[in-house]
């Protein structure tokens, strides 16, 4: 019975607008095999859940994710 | 003091866009009911949260939810 | 697909630490019915998580859950 | 390490559409100071994700919140 | 900038008390080295966090988890 | 209508085993006023919620938290 939310940054992607259908999919089927090898569990009872975030909304080091990565390049 | 997130994929309703409002809220009534009768919870500090979750974004099977249910009636 | 966690305080019940095994029960039923009846959500992928919080990690109206109930009082 | 979620309703804000990106970067930086203050937390390792609710998503008092609020005020 | 929580019923293990830490340790790498092979995120902004939950606690099917594996068995 | 979950490694404080009662009170006003001060939200409706997460149940850069730190020394 396991449940995985995966909370990611909406960004990146091939037009910068995220992550694709292709590469959920790929982390789907990941996350469901690593729960399934490593402890047993059952993919039928996996559910997995991808929260995309806009990037104003995830702050880290007390900065917006934008600020912060320039915080870090200077 | 009870605090309910309710998860659901945005699908379904009357337009095939989800649950409609009138739908919403009987889900926000009927789970305040049931807390309250239940375990006694006071309706007035239990905030109930739905989240609508893209079909691309919700797994189970290790599969994306549109490809488990054609796995499912194959 | 639905998930859902009912987050409460951990209180009350019969020996005042919390919802009983039953109760627990109850909820679940509850909540998965109420998404069928309501939504169609399927009960065989709706997940219901319980989450028990001990009383001094709530607050509500700047006070932690027991201060906040004094201060209703007087 | 901590990890902060911050749900709100998406309303107020200059234009009545929710919180401003200078709003939500006030929120990061205070919450952030909180833990850094408060427990000692590094601001490197915490992260603060910020969910904005539309109204008829969120219920309190068994109704969504715009009934809510229109019940308080009778 | 990922964050993810993965949510486990507390059972299986050596001691059928749940996930060993070494099981633990290999669901965080494993998970960050997905996020970092299929969405290029940096594991240095990777966090995970593991929540275990009772078998009481989680509900399928309307049932709680050992009653729903009963079901399913007859 | 905020909800805020503040997720921190159980760890420090005066005994080692984790913040206070007292550093939780202060947790709890503190993202209270801030919701207040920057957003205008109403603390009546400001609900915070604290989760002590295991060392061992969480992960950072692919490792868990004190495997992490060792890592960052040297």
């Amino acid at each position: 019975m396991p449940y995985v939310n995966i909370q990611i940054t909406k960004e990146g992607g091939p037009d910068g607008k995220g992550a694709t259908t292709e590469q959920k999919k790929k982390l789907i089927a990941g996350v469901t095999d690593l729960l399934k090898n490593e402890l047993g569990k059952s993919p039928a009872t996996t559910h997995v859940v991808i929260s995309e975030v806009d990037l104003e909304n995830w702050g880290v080091g007390g900065l917006a994710v934008e600020d912060y990565r320039r915080s870090q390049l200077s």
